[in-house]
């Protein structure tokens, strides 16, 4: 038969609440006492059962999935993956847009958990949102998506970002390119910073410079694209080849360049990251570095279930971007 | 002061529990009964109060918006309509996909009754669905998306279809288009038919006939479009100009007539109907019928929460789709 809670708690002596608090790390347990009986739980082989465990916890099999927009282009098949994985496991998912505002998320936050979702799925609006989570996080588990955390107790499901720069760059350079921009958003987050750090990593291995002035942009939004290559064309310092940090971005720079007389990739070269739904169509047909969409959303699904079960503390997981070879390059 | 549903039993000689549950159309309360006390509520001027009705029915301040796929690139501003107006209103919105399919659909609306959600926003995946909920709900308003019902006592929020199909196909009459077809999907909707018979009406109006064999395609799917025109052309009926249903379809219709030797629109005029974002792309720049679909989001929403109020019984919306000129048709 299986080791119960009260099996245990006969063994350490304390009551069947204790042991239940200390199994889920409650705070007015000691750690010490927390330890004691997570080793006992160890040696008389405890498993969890998830069905006890939520009446314990009072579960109410909500989660939620915190983004920034849902109509960027981005996020739907995020959410689908979601959503299917919670469905399949009973849970249903609410939807919750921040609109890259930290104020919206912080409320959202909150209110989510007043109605005691068992756990969240967020993509942040930016940095700040790790620090507000982890000072004002009570227990309700966390799964990143986007951007990792620094530290190593958070759980995320990433792609790996400094090898999509690099992707982008070294194929860029294989073609033959040597003045390679890069055009993207401005922020701290860490997905940004990686792109750009495989970017110049790119370039240092082929012997080529980043110079401070290759990298460009002001927002991840398609005019930070549109508007980068105008400027660009005014200085009179068109690279040859663009490594845009996003597929909407890449957006932008074409159509800037194809209006002002530029053809691509004639004329210069453009490749973007993501991979998003209309990128593929034949009249757009742009080179990029996919992200596995459905896959970061049903990952990030799996792992926060996981979480609220108990049966791992965090989990951090780097999913492989890969290179998806279409019109807008051209080797030189 | 306010009238409260005290002094209405006081009034009426019942007990509160009665009032509220005459006003709340309980079942085991008489028709009779129910029309007796709201009468006396009418009469003395009762306003229900949202958060006593709250307190009374339980409500959980939880929505749901179940629809066939947020992936498709129709539903993500729908759904962002739906979301903003429920936040602003203090309800959290469930995003549950069917994938299309009934029986999904079906364990749905059963998961979400279970749950107690206040009401469903629905974009149906088929008539039958109709059938379903006004047999199997239990006082739980629903109000409808996309596709209207025959009845006048459900809720929904469409546009004007019949007015989408004649719009589109009345600009292509006025390019001096003669031979027109109409691509698009197949079931038994009211959204389908009633774009059918749009088009059907501008054609006979303008002395041009519809036969059957112009009105052709077997999805609501992009491959609908290419198939189906890849056919025109091997049986050598290819027309000057198409009506594509829906967006998703004029892409499948453009691709195809492009990779088979045809200019658009040149050699051929096509236009669509919803007007996705990324039919506004340069490089696809594909005339359409908009649908105002925020506008669809945050109207039902509102009814919605309205239903739930109590404070409408039903209510059908049917919003304007408007020609949005770019540049796939020419004149002939």
């Amino acid at each position: 038969m299986a080791v119960t809670i009260k099996d245990i708690a006969k063994v350490a002596g304390v009551s069947y609440a204790t042991v239940s608090r200390a199994l889920n790390d409650h705070p007015e347990i000691s750690d010490e006492t927390k330890k004691r009986i997570k080793e006992i739980a160890k040696q008389m082989g405890y498993t969890p059962n998830a069905v006890a465990r939520g009446l314990v916890k009072k579960n109410t099999n909500m989660i939620a999935l915190l983004i920034p927009d849902i109509t960027n282009p981005f996020y739907p098949e995020v959410a689908r993956g979601v959503e299917d994985f919670a469905r399949e496991n009973g849970y249903c998912v609410f939807l919750c847009n921040t609109n890259w505002d930290e104020k919206n998320e912080q409320k959202y936050l909150n209110i989510l958990k007043e109605r005691r979702v068992d756990g969240i799925i967020i993509a942040p609006v930016s940095v700040g949102t790790y620090e507000y989570i982890s000072k004002e996080k009570e227990d309700i588990p966390v799964v990143y998506i986007g951007s990792r955390t620094e530290d190593d107790t958070s759980s995320y499901v990433v792609i790996d970002d400094f090898k999509a720069g690099y992707i982008a760059t070294e194929y860029l350079i294989k073609l033959g390119h040597r003045n390679i921009a890069f055009i993207g958003g401005h922020d701290r987050s860490t997905s940004h910073m990686d792109r750009i750090n495989g970017y110049k990593r790119a370039l240092m291995e082929n012997g080529l410079e980043a110079d401070i002035n290759s990298i460009m942009g002001y927002s991840f939004k398609k005019e930070s694209g549109y508007g980068t290559f105008l400027e660009m064309i005014k200085n009179r310092k068109v690279p040859s080849a663009i490594v845009a940090e996003n597929d909407i971005i890449a957006l932008g720079i074409m159509e800037s360049a194809e209006r002002h007389g530029y053809r691509v990739p004639d004329d210069i070269s453009i490749i973007g990251i993501d991979d998003i739904e209309f990128g593929a169509l034949p009249k757009i047909n742009l080179t990029t570095v996919a992200q596995p969409k459905f896959e970061i959303g049903q990952t990030a699904c799996s792992i926060l279930l996981d979480l609220i079960s108990g049966s791992v503390d965090s989990r951090r997981v780097i999913l492989e971007p890969f290179l998806i070879v279409r019109g807008t390059c051209k080797e030189v």
